[in-house]
């Protein structure tokens, strides 16, 4: 047998994937990523250097650094403290040398947080989602699993490649979520997996009535907060803090890279099922832990959030301005109840066009979102205003989006 | 029909958890996260907090920030300047306001240190390996994986997370490989994906000869690097700079978080294949990116060891060093032919005592390595000698090994 008989050069593998990104430009989505830097101490002031002569300042409108906590003295103070103590990695996994004094101490800070027994930090929260419902489900024998049908894309994996039974409710449909509980047989092992507050709508979910659920059909339920923590309940706790159910909850899942202003993801739960994590779930065991400089940051910002609610009140306060701005220009927000605000466009093409003017004109930072991280045709323009956004601003923004819509004969709101 | 009758609680969801707890003790492998702080300019010295009082002074042996760079002052400066000029976080994933000028310029830096196109990074090495071996895969209709024995757990996550076909080949052995290639039909999509430092027994893979089976049976190839960039090579590229065969290979998978001692992930390969896994990998799109203070620090870790080799060189003389006592000592050291010194140990219990002797009496920090990242029968302590291990450090490790194998009457070299 010649080489040549046995290589026919079957795949092409250039062109296989070459077809895959013209998908992604026929649909209008394929993502551009915008070069910028932020200028510390005047969030949400920023540089930006994508196809300009050098950097030019803009306005950043969709960060998730909510509470500007990634510029809080505080925290950098504290992020320098460590750097010049321990060094800027950790050096290895939380089992193999990277187990530092600075994890220990922010793991029992998040317990305290959510008032739960122990917390478990991940390097990110897609990681923590994702490892937490994969290893927590395959250690439930035949485990079904209840997800929200907005659930985040680390949710979704961790769903399947838990390899379990997945069943979908309708979003936040409590009587689709118990027709759904009570189709199982009792036996089964059963776990719900939902958000708190859903970061593309800013929409929040029933936690009460899905935690009564629980309840009657002896069901986990795994919680994601991460557009919650820091900035719901009276210490930052998250919604499940503010409608007094985190102990109804078996895991609150949180991030440390939005309202915490850092990196990084954790679970609270009782003491026993996070050992079971810590001891089985491979993205928590097989990876460099996250940098001590990090950890330094991110307890430095959940203790001053504990403390302080000035910057929830001033976020608070500024969504809703925004949103009465934005609907007295007839721009059609959407109905969140959150300090998320987002504009329905509707078209991936048209989405980017608007954020394309408002950088190159307007010097205003706001990326479209198209799918898949919203569905098809909900494409939108996502706005978090926060505690460092003016009303100068504001008003800024919102007379530059009404001159937009009227050049580009956008839909107005209904 | 009653609450009771719905729900008998037919599961004992704690009784599971604590099952799988039960287990871990009894073989011998639950884990215990030793607590430390590296001491910041004098590493491998470190302080311990556990079960003692107060901070004791160890030395720590089982690191991998293998050349003391998350101590470097260049690395320091770099995150203290970006900690100072934009703040704690990125804020975002890298398409929503997550994209700054560090991280264009990083992914810049580490294709020029493989001679690729292009880059890109991921929050962890592990996250690297899972979204890309999944997403490429998925990619490719019928793709069938051929995966080395002993990938490490991020890959065999990716690789079962593809849902592709997998062959695993015998370690290291290539006509096993060939054997498998062979036995698919030609015009199949095939990936060959291995390790080039493998780092828990510190063997290295063939990589010009994989690659002849890749170019003969029209395979793309997956190498991962973790255990070797910033280490081999005249700029810190890797086995596959030391022995030419970048070009050759398909991807390139390395870690910021060892030898370039901060953390994240990378790959480096062709432009459209980086666009592919930035378009399409849900754990590169929907997670906030690397905080822009950790990029800086890998930016000048990079550069220094691409135009510095002075690490490198005290690194492979403390490793033959210590290679030398272990074996005069008679302790049964594995035959590494890199960086990585393993003592062959065969029993978790047994190589955990050795590992607490070791903390409690000698100051001494090695963890035990058992399963699953070793297989069950082979359990061992791993040494990561440095250029910051001093001769009388290795003098005295080597004395304290050998009372301890002589007083638990262990099993000597061959």
């Amino acid at each position: 047998m010649t080489v040549d008989a046995i290589a026919p050069r079957g795949v092409d593998y250039d062109r296989v994937f070459n077809q895959a990104i013209d998908r992604l430009h026929a649909e209008g989505r394929y993502r551009v990523f915008i070069d910028i830097l932020r200028n510390k101490g005047a969030y949400p002031n920023a540089r930006c250097f994508a196809g300009h002569n050098g950097p030019k300042p803009i306005t950043v409108w969709c960060s998730n650094d909510y509470l500007a906590m990634g510029q809080h003295p505080k925290v950098i103070a504290a992020m320098e403290e460590a750097l010049h103590d321990v060094g800027a990695g950790s050096g290895g996994t939380r089992n193999i040398g990277g187990n530092t004094h600075y994890h220990v101490d922010l793991e029992n800070e998040l317990a305290d947080l959510h008032g739960k027994q122990a917390a478990l930090l991940f390097t990110s929260g897609y990681v923590s989602n994702e490892a937490t419902l994969a290893t927590l489900a395959r250690l439930l024998p035949g485990c079904v699993i209840f997800s929200d049908e907005l659930n985040h894309a680390s949710m979704i994996a961790g769903i399947r490649n838990s390899g379990c039974e997945k069943r979908v409710f309708r979003h936040n449909d409590l009587a689709h979520l118990e027709e759904l509980l009570a189709a199982e047989e009792p036996g089964t092992a059963k776990l719900i997996a939902f958000e708190s507050v859903y970061s593309m709508d800013g929409d929040v979910a029933p936690i009460a009535a899905i935690c009564d659920l629980a309840d009657r059909y002896n069901a986990l339920t795994y919680c994601d907060e991460v557009h919650a923590v820091g900035m719901y309940g009276a210490r930052g706790g998250g919604i499940s803090e503010r409608d007094a159910v985190a102990d109804r909850l078996t895991i609150i899942e949180g991030t440390l890279g939005k309202a915490f202003g850092v990196m990084g993801g954790y679970i609270a739960a009782d003491r026993t099922i996070i050992d079971v994590i810590r001891s089985y779930a491979p993205g928590f065991i097989f990876t460099t832990s996250l940098s001590p400089v990090l950890v330094a940051g991110v307890l430095a910002s959940v203790r001053h959030l504990k403390a302080s609610s000035a910057e929830r009140e001033g976020q608070q306060a500024a969504a809703e301005q925004l949103k009465t701005l934005f609907a007295q220009a007839g721009l059609p927000v959407m109905a969140s109840t959150t300090h998320i605000v987002p504009l329905m466009v509707g078209d991936p093409v048209k989405a980017k066009k608007i954020s394309d003017i408002l950088l190159a004109e307007y010097g205003v930072y706001v990326q479209p979102i198209n799918y898949p991280t919203v569905p098809r045709g909900t494409e939108r323009l996502r706005f978090t205003p926060g505690p460092a956004h003016t009303p100068a601003m504001m008003a800024e923004l919102t007379q530059a989006l009404a001159e937009i819509w009227t050049r580009l004969e956008l839909r107005q709101a209904a």
